[in-house]
């Protein structure tokens, strides 16, 4: 019989998990752990780093991390734009060509089925880079239940991000001037020395200046990172995992941790999604839930004491006055705040900022004191992802 | 610089990764390692106990799983029979209340989304018990696209599997002579002592006599675990995780890694799964390629030499003569055959039985000599897991 800890336990390898073109490029980098998300391994931990020089990376200079496992989910076909248009409470005629769009793709209950940023590569034709759930299989059965001429399926394309406020320079040693012009939330075209075919999105996981780059040659993928860690490296690029803490700091949430198939859109404080359009899918459920108000709501929460650490196991429960009244899905120490800070769904009627709750792990284990803030943690406007890059741009 | 093999790696938590209610019970009967499946964990190893002495439980006596990450996906309402018809080329209306069917859900390309044992509850109600992708998202966005008056849902119901030769005298232990009547791919309804709710089914994962139990009440998962083993160590069972050895043995697949969303169902040898019937997703896509013919189809090879381990980390290639032709998917010691079996997705012209191959793990790593076999290894007819346990049973 086990001794220890509940949760001291080994996960161990199936078959039935994925390596991308990019898993051996990553574990020859240094990465020396993987967890599993959208099928496919993805490099968490690299030999002899922390996550805290991570973080100072991610805010001070750059990192590089293996994010195939948003393998975009390609719509296409002469009904795209109209099954695209569906799937999302956001109006997709504000989507132009060249652009992307944070999307939340609900199902009928106004629920999260998934949160993907959505590139726009042509008139019928998206690439959706998806958190962790098998969104081409619902964007599919409602193109195929509803008869739509349009066609999905999963593009065999694996991104890297390149991330923190050197990123810029990086990307310039790499495609030239043309970089600077690339707005927040748009992507281009373009070659990385050697011809090596790519296209670059300003988008990313961290609140910080940053770019995901997707290579459209799998045979060159290891090219495309040698270069990307050659140009980076003087500047302070690092290879690394995604950052909680910082993604946290910024208030972006964790498909199938901070937000389900059970939590809908005001739940989340995602609203704003919602744009006047006459038809997508959960618009009923979602108008019945404005009428009628929801009784829980996502909040930060900080907690003094020992710093966190990073990989959260949880749900842990959240307590007010000794009842339970919701559950935190992330807890991680910042850096920049010097405290324990987390996410937690709780009653409505405790999440005004300043309310004292209780976080634990375990039953039996110590409950922490916390206190509701609001989200996100650092920089409410985005000013510094949004920051400018070349004062001629087209705002 | 990691200096060892590409694969010696370490995979680590992530709070995406769901924990049934049987996780806490299973770690405490001695699971010391657990993978992934359906965003959920599972229990693979137990403390102190080889899986050689797993299979011979299988085979001898009775061994108990926690396969809650089977948790059945919930079709109801009033358009729930057409709904079930249209996912699956199986005629449904041949599955009677009561009864189960093992049944693979096609896209409109004829590829397997999923491949669920199906229990057909009521009229319009029915539970697919899932192998691993979000199969609730095909079947619910279908059921949106089309307009259909189903409602989709995960239950909130986690089963066990207790597969052996000495299940049904376990199982009569706890459910009385009842448990004899049940036939293979049925379900019942039973009362376990002291009022716990169960649904049974004669159905498993290993091509022996066998039995799933849905505890229909999760405040008592523990103790229904409890009595199974107090029932059962008499007889030999022991808790313990999948045997592949045992379901590759049977030539049972595993979604994801023999079969995915690139596999059609006569590649697969499924072609007895498509029945007549007028309308179902993949009608078109199969025929054509029943038409047309397919260039590569799952077979059955046999390799001497040191016994394989028993989690395969693949895909592995398949070559004749020097030429890759294809891929390996599972290759697992048998205990049974006394050799390395394994299953293999390769080019038709090399299907034949007796066509000598070579597998692969990695460049540069020793090629084994292989023999394509007819699947399954044994028991082409199914006569043990069928074994008629009461003379009065309706055949």
């Amino acid at each position: 019989m086990p001794t220890g800890d509940l949760y001291d336990y080994r996960l161990v390898h199936s078959m039935r998990y994925l390596k991308s073109p990019l898993f051996p490029v990553f574990r020859r980098l240094g990465a020396t752990s993987f967890l599993w998300y959208n099928h496919i391994l993805h490099a968490v931990d690299f030999e002899g780093q922390t996550k805290d020089q991570e973080y100072w990376a991610i805010r001070n200079g750059a990192t590089l991390w293996d994010v195939g496992v948003e393998r975009p989910v390609e719509i296409d076909g002469p009904g795209g734009f109209a099954l695209m248009d569906l799937l999302t409470p956001r109006d997709m005629r504000k989507c132009a060509i060249g652009q992307c769009k944070y999307t939340l793709i609900c199902d009928e209950n106004g629920c999260v089925v998934n949160d993907p940023v959505v590139l726009r590569l042509g008139e019928n034709r998206f690439w959706l880079c998806p958190s962790d759930s098998d969104v081409h299989l619902w964007a599919k059965g409602v193109a195929v239940g509803a008869g739509l001429r349009a066609t999905v399926k999963l593009a065999d394309v694996y991104p890297v991000q390149v991330q923190g406020p050197k990123s810029p320079d990086i990307l310039l040693a790499l495609v030239g001037d043309r970089i600077k012009t690339l707005r927040y939330y748009w992507w281009m075209e373009a070659e990385f020395p050697g011809r090596i075919p790519v296209i670059i999105t300003r988008t990313g996981w961290t609140g910080e200046v940053g770019y995901e780059v997707f290579c459209l040659d799998n045979t060159r993928v290891e090219e495309m990172v040698t270069l990307i860690l050659a140009r980076g490296k003087p500047l302070g690029l690092i290879p690394a995992g995604p950052n909680h803490a910082r993604r946290i700091e910024a208030g972006i949430l964790n498909n199938q941790s901070d937000m389900d198939l059970t939590t809908n859109l005001y739940e989340l404080g995602l609203e704003w999604q919602i744009e006047p359009k006459q038809r997508f899918i959960g618009k009923e459920a979602l108008e019945r839930i404005r009428r009628d108000g929801i009784k829980r709501r996502l909040v930060g929460f900080e907690v003094d004491g020992e710093p966190a650490q990073h990989e959260f196991e949880g749900p842990w429960v959240v307590y007010k006055d000794g009842t339970s009244v919701g559950r935190a899905s992330a807890f991680v120490y910042s850096p920049t705040l010097k405290k324990n800070i987390g996410l937690a769904m709780i009653k409505i009627e405790y999440t005004a900022p300043g309310q004292r709750i209780e976080v634990q792990r375990l039953p039996g284990e110590p409950r922490h004191k916390a206190a509701v803030v609001t989200l996100p943690f650092i920089d409410p406007k985005k000013e510094i992802p949004k920051r400018r890059l070349d004062a001629s741009t087209r705002s």
